[in-house]
């Protein structure tokens, strides 16, 4: 498995990703999930993959192939005009590697080389924007009502972020939330793993405004850890208590 | 889907089931989930299902006939002599059940009819015992590693239940945490919903110390969701801050 967040805050995005993939619970690998490409004081465009590995490795290093040379090699993310059109490529190339490798594996291949990706970035003279990409191409676009998208393992970090988000909060908050929901997956779901990925894209900023790799030993992500445990349970003991006899003392 | 958990604590076990089934997001209803047999001062046997409601209704419905006679239909779970025997023939009227279902349908049933128990209760002069049984029959029995158990929409709820649960809690602060649990699992997944079921067992009490039903409208419930949101809130905030500079920080 493996779980990956972005996340639309009004200062711009933030990313998450952890790095483990797995065939198998005995043959767990370390593997990067989140990539980004800038055109210092143009665009800036980060990927985030979930999946099989085989696939989104095959997305990335075409994309990646296309950005050395997007002169000659169209189209490239570095060339597309918005967003959209970057989003729409993306789809392209991901639908078409996996309809491939199905190809090659005769209908058998069935959902096995699936993949999604979530897409986000800015083009000069427009919005941040944030995209879902699923398996057959097409995709969705992060709104107000819906600011966050998560891929992977997505359930256990979910009423978190739910709860904690608002639209205005810092881009350090919008981490420290993002560590949250991270911290609650990884202690339920072996196939998430430790180190995990952070990206944090300010608006019109055209390159990454902070990056950092969050090893299992950071003490940072460790405080978060241990204090959330401790937080929850006064959270908890701060509601006010059941009564066996809820109606009479209603009435 | 369904949400439903058995938890064991020091005193006896709490029960809680939502009443939701559907098929179809357009074909929804209100289903008890939630059964419960008593010998007074003898023995209290509790039962959840998930799954297939045909299935799962079949097989309530064969326990209940058994006991309505239990000197001539063996076997009955009135009889049984402990609480594995118990799970042994809830365990094995489920796989039949299935199994019947499957082969009046050919091999495309699959896992079309499937269903999971809980199995909750205690006979006079042994432990409270709790058990998870699987559509195949066999089960798993609660301990002091693992003393509780889920069926249906598992993940959203799991993260509090495993950072609230302490097995000295008392019966009310039980019902609280599930409470918050379902509340987290009904923001997250349309086909949980309520109104829910409550039991709770005390030990060596032969009837049900505490049943109930919570309507939406309940004032208990309602008051938990709000405040639970705020106090997840506040918990967030009260964690340290995130620097970009944590390195030198901690350095």
């Amino acid at each position: 498995m493996t779980y990956c967040v972005g996340m639309m805050l009004d200062r711009g995005l933030v990313l998450m990703s952890d790095t483990r993939t797995n065939s198998g619970v005995d043959n767990i690998s370390v593997f990067r999930k989140m990539f980004h490409w800038t055109v210092p004081g143009e665009r800036v465009i980060a990927v985030m993959t979930a999946g099989n590995l085989a696939t989104t490795q095959a997305v990335i290093s075409k994309l990646e192939e296309r950005t050395k040379a997007p002169e000659d090699r169209e189209p490239s993310i570095l060339k597309c005009t918005t967003m959209f059109q970057v989003a729409n490529h993306i789809g392209e190339l991901l639908r078409e590697t996996i309809e491939e490798r199905q190809l090659s594996n005769g209908q058998s291949g069935g959902p096995r080389f699936t993949a999604s990706i979530i897409v986000a970035g800015q083009i000069a003279g427009m919005e941040p924007r944030l995209f879902l990409i699923y398996p057959e191409g097409n995709f969705i676009e992060a709104s107000e009502d819906t600011p966050f998208f998560q891929i992977g393992e997505t359930k256990y970090g979910r009423p978190i972020i739910i709860r904690g988000y608002d639209r205005t909060m810092s881009f350090e908050d919008g981490i420290k939330l993002l560590m949250v929901s991270f911290d609650s997956t990884l202690a339920a779901n072996l196939s998430v793993g430790m180190p995990l990925d952070v990206l944090v894209l300010e608006r019109d900023n055209f390159e990454p405004l902070h990056q950092r790799r969050i090893l299992a030993s950071d003490p940072y992500f460790q405080e978060i850890s241990t204090n959330w445990s401790e937080a929850l349970r006064a959270a908890f003991h701060s509601l006010p208590d059941y009564s066996f006899n809820q109606d009479e003392e209603a009435g």
